[in-house]
């Protein structure tokens, strides 16, 4: 069965396709490039989705820089050296104005011209709840949108279904489904903030999560 | 008040610009590069938010060609000479996979960025029935959806509405508002097909519903 997976290239949405795989899903791997700060985030997707296996792939190109307004894709510095309780306040600078919305927009667009009905996103309301985006009763309210906007919903074929396996996962507990379900964690990227040559920071919000989930899961991040 | 408006360059968006100035929104007009066969509608939009003026435009550059499968986007032929009841049956080949859903996603987040709360679009339910997304019940979930995905929403500072003025207007109705609120008709483009130097065909369901529209409102296309 078709589905439609978003994938970054971070280590959240590789091992959501690593999900679809296991539950039978034929999965087309759906990236983006956006402007962002990070785009060795790209080739790490384009390693993923092959490592794995997608069906297919596409690097969708949008226009978030001209918006603008945030430290993903503008000259804002990333916030470094966060402790949980900074991390845990408000909605972060690296937050990119309706991101997911455009993202699920796009896979929405594809798994309609795939007649595909199921859409799986990566995002996890633990670790993040600082974005807005990545809340169950965003993706449920998307959900039903989704269902009215289009063919399928309209003819009533097939209801759309947004897949989120990692929502109430802690980072521990997705690195340890990761490990389970064959993630190469060593192809996967997660800094916002890598240097000229991809390597990750070790100090943004984001290298610091995974390796606190990767200590507290007990496995080696290769 | 700022407000985002969706403007294609045809006469219905053109209609929302002017209904938005009327209504004194300051208007942030948004048009889409997303590979359509009409491309002089994008010229139509500059020179319709420039006659209007709008306080800003965006042409953002979209990728729907990647998913494809639209006589708008691709290499089928645009159906021509077909009558009302032809129009009024199905969804149409004209239809863009998301189209709606991917442009307010657009519309969203330059909202959030400009701090504005209203969006307008000019999608019509009574001439256009065979488009889901021109449905009342998808712009309220999109709402309903929008209002969960952005800071705006989250902090609960204001609601974010989506103001669909044409939506219940006959294509005679839109005409006469047009012509009350002064939309200049010459600089507008409705055509699906036009020929290389941008004239309209006449032939297509656009154009046939415009050419029925100026007749039954008694109002000359100039």
């Amino acid at each position: 069965m078709k589905a439609v997976c978003l994938l970054s290239g971070g280590l959240d949405s590789a091992t959501c396709l690593a999900w679809a795989l296991r539950h039978g899903y034929e999965p087309y791997a759906l990236s983006f490039d956006y402007g962002q700060r990070h785009r060795v985030e790209l080739d790490a997707a384009w390693k993923v989705a092959d490592a794995l296996g997608a069906a297919a792939q596409r690097v969708a190109k949008i226009d978030l820089r001209a918006f603008g307004h945030s430290a993903l894709t503008d000259d804002i510095d990333v916030p470094k050296g966060r402790d949980e309780a900074e991390m845990g306040h408000g909605i972060p600078i690296t937050y990119v104005p309706a991101r997911n919305t455009i993202f699920l927009s796009f896979a929405l667009a594809w798994a309609e011209v795939l007649e595909a009905s199921d859409i799986i996103i990566g995002v996890n309301a633990l670790d993040y709840s600082g974005y807005p985006d990545c809340r169950p009763e965003y993706i449920a309210a998307f959900e039903t949108m989704a269902n009215l906007a289009t063919r399928t919903g309209v003819e009533g074929r097939t209801r759309v279904k947004i897949h989120t396996p990692l929502i109430d996962l802690s980072k521990a507990d997705i690195v340890r489904l990761a490990a389970e379900l064959g993630v190469p964690f060593g192809l996967t990227h997660s800094c916002y903030d890598p240097d000229a040559s991809g390597r990750p920071c070790g100090a943004c919000d984001s290298c610091l999560l995974r390796a606190k989930g990767f200590r507290e899961a007990g496995v080696v991040d290769r």
